[in-house]
């Protein structure tokens, strides 16, 4: 089934900055608290864990919002942390407080010792999920797998849970650079063997999500996160079928960067909205596709306002095929469903104008 | 007394590119909570506030870290909030929770009716610092001045104190673009006229505390934050008895505007470790001076990381005058204060071999 194009390719098409007659349109965490549905349904499965790992209700979670929003394409649900939970540290989720692990890792033995988890045993629940959403889509939308970044698995690992300082990580980097490449090279591997996974069962494009990149010193994104970027993206099967496989990098607070980005072969940047679409434009010298960059913020304003900001960020791009409209990160939890149709609307009114370019 | 050049005068002189023979240092927050004897005095005066508007107890507090350790400037110990507080919206701490406002911003008619302060009246507390911590160091460093950017002072005064989200600053300026404009020309003008009186004072630089521009959508940040920015750099009174007073612009989060900023007129820009200092003398075309630009998270290793850090940081500068070495944010209150030590010594120890060149 993977091998089929679906039928709406706007997503693929953009990605590869082919011709589309307009841009396609999805955003991060589209399946997620904003939405009464998922509200309903997480209460009722206890925890985010629990729809999470249960194939039936992380294929629910996902087609929910494609039945409100006329969206390009579907998003896997899942979370950025199911490896290291793969790899026995006990993923949870405090009320509130995001992210935890039961067991962090306190030594350079824990580092060494961990596991590298096979997807289709320890990750089934994912993999299974993929080949269920495939199915339900009936090839309607693509679908996109998603990991976490080396660098950013590994800060929630060492400091068990989100940070503000990233003391702990920065420690290992600084003082222990030889075991930080150690944990980073095993991660890169996982995350590999994961998207591959994905991609086997079904996923059309895959994202990594580098979330928290824009907080290390620009020396040590390079050599920490970027570098275990490249080796994943060297490392994937990005032919499926003869359908290529598009990888999206996603490293927020990391415009300085996005020209070395460009480079490891990805097929596109996901953009945050402190960088304009015309200035990554110029830094990637049009090498790659952008993903992006709406302020998340915006969909807390009326539709006029959201109206207006689609229209900058589409002008910001200016004419061309190699833009997914996305926000510049994941929707917020307070922001009312019906904003979001006024944004897609807008994307689908407004886009066709951008379009005039005829690419060789 | 303001008139005199300070017997060390490398800030000064490095703020300018004028020729120095070694790097001069300081760090954002050096007077603060890694210190025990601040952390002494502050659980004596009872709370934050009690310490800062007592100019005697903020002289003290100020002298704090130059008895330490072999600093190249003292900055006034205030904070980025002082002008809110000023226009009656009534500042505290809550302990670990930041600065919050008793009155926060809740209506148009608030914000149009925010009065502003006269420096002299309703924040004598800290003219009173300034001519004090003057008379104390008794010219024999430099004293640095600040203030918050009018659109970092808006979010507290919006928001009610810190935020993650920004979405009441950022639906006022979606929603409502001409109040957000008045309040932020309002803003201006308050922090002019306050950092002129800490100039007349006897302030020898001043630095403009953007800490939330990096928030800010590349467009917003140019129309929101640095046109109130360069409002205020072109009303500073930046000529004291013949002597320049060097402004300072720190945008966290913001290199992606650094060319730009490098335009306002200002002397130098505070840079974050996201930026290299190679790629911020770039973007700027070495216009401007530099300060920075150490990961605060360094100070958490052990010495010789740190000095290795150094290096970095003043290889990456390379060779020239224009550098002020500190951190890329303030430092944190868990680090171990015979670390600023060595991060000190080193600057004095390998800086000199940057300074071959012989500028015109």
């Amino acid at each position: 089934m993977s091998a089929f194009a679906p039928e709406n390719d706007l997503l693929l098409r953009a990605l590869s900055a082919k011709p589309v007659p307009r841009t396609p349109v999805w955003v991060m965490r589209q399946a997620g608290r904003y939405l009464p549905e998922y509200r309903k349904l997480r209460a009722e499965a206890g925890s985010f864990m629990s729809l999470a790992t249960n194939p039936e209700l992380a294929c629910e979670v996902t087609l929910q919002p494609l039945r409100r929003f006329k969206l390009d394409a579907a998003i896997l649900f899942s979370d950025i942390l199911t490896i290291p939970d793969a790899m026995g540290l006990g993923l949870y989720f405090e009320e509130g407080e995001g992210p935890r692990f039961r067991q962090p890792l306190a030594s350079e033995r824990d580092i060494r010792q961990l596991p590298l988890p096979d997807p289709e045993r320890e990750l089934s629940y994912v993999t299974d999920a993929v080949r269920l959403i495939r199915q339900r889509l009936d090839n309607r939308l693509p679908l996109i797998g998603f990991s976490g970044s080396p660098w950013t698995l590994a800060t929630y690992m060492l400091e068990g849970g989100s940070s503000r300082t990233f003391a702990k990580s920065k420690k290992l980097l600084l003082e222990s650079a030889s075991v930080a490449h150690h944990l980073l090279g095993k991660l890169a591997d996982a995350v590999t063997d994961y998207l591959n996974a994905q991609i086997a069962a079904g996923a059309q494009a895959v994202q990594i999500f580098d979330t928290w990149g824009g907080a290390l010193p620009y020396a040590q994104y390079r050599e920490f996160s970027l570098a275990y970027m490249q080796r994943i993206v060297d490392g994937l099967n990005r032919s499926d079928a003869g359908t290529h496989v598009p990888v999206i990098l996603f490293s927020k607070g990391c415009s300085i960067h996005y020209a070395a980005m460009a480079e490891t072969g990805c097929d596109a940047i996901g953009v945050d909205w402190t960088c304009s679409l015309a200035q990554a434009r110029d830094l990637t010298g049009d090498r790659v596709a952008l993903q992006g960059n709406l302020d998340p913020a915006t969909l807390l304003a009326g539709p006029e306002a959201i109206r207006a900001a689609v229209q900058q960020t589409l002008a910001s791009y200016g004419d061309g095929h190699g833009h997914v409209f996305n926000l510049g990160h994941g929707i917020t939890p307070d922001v009312p469903p019906e904003h979001l149709g006024v944004l897609i609307d807008a994307v689908r009114d407004f886009s066709p104008g951008y379009k005039t370019e005829n690419p060789a």
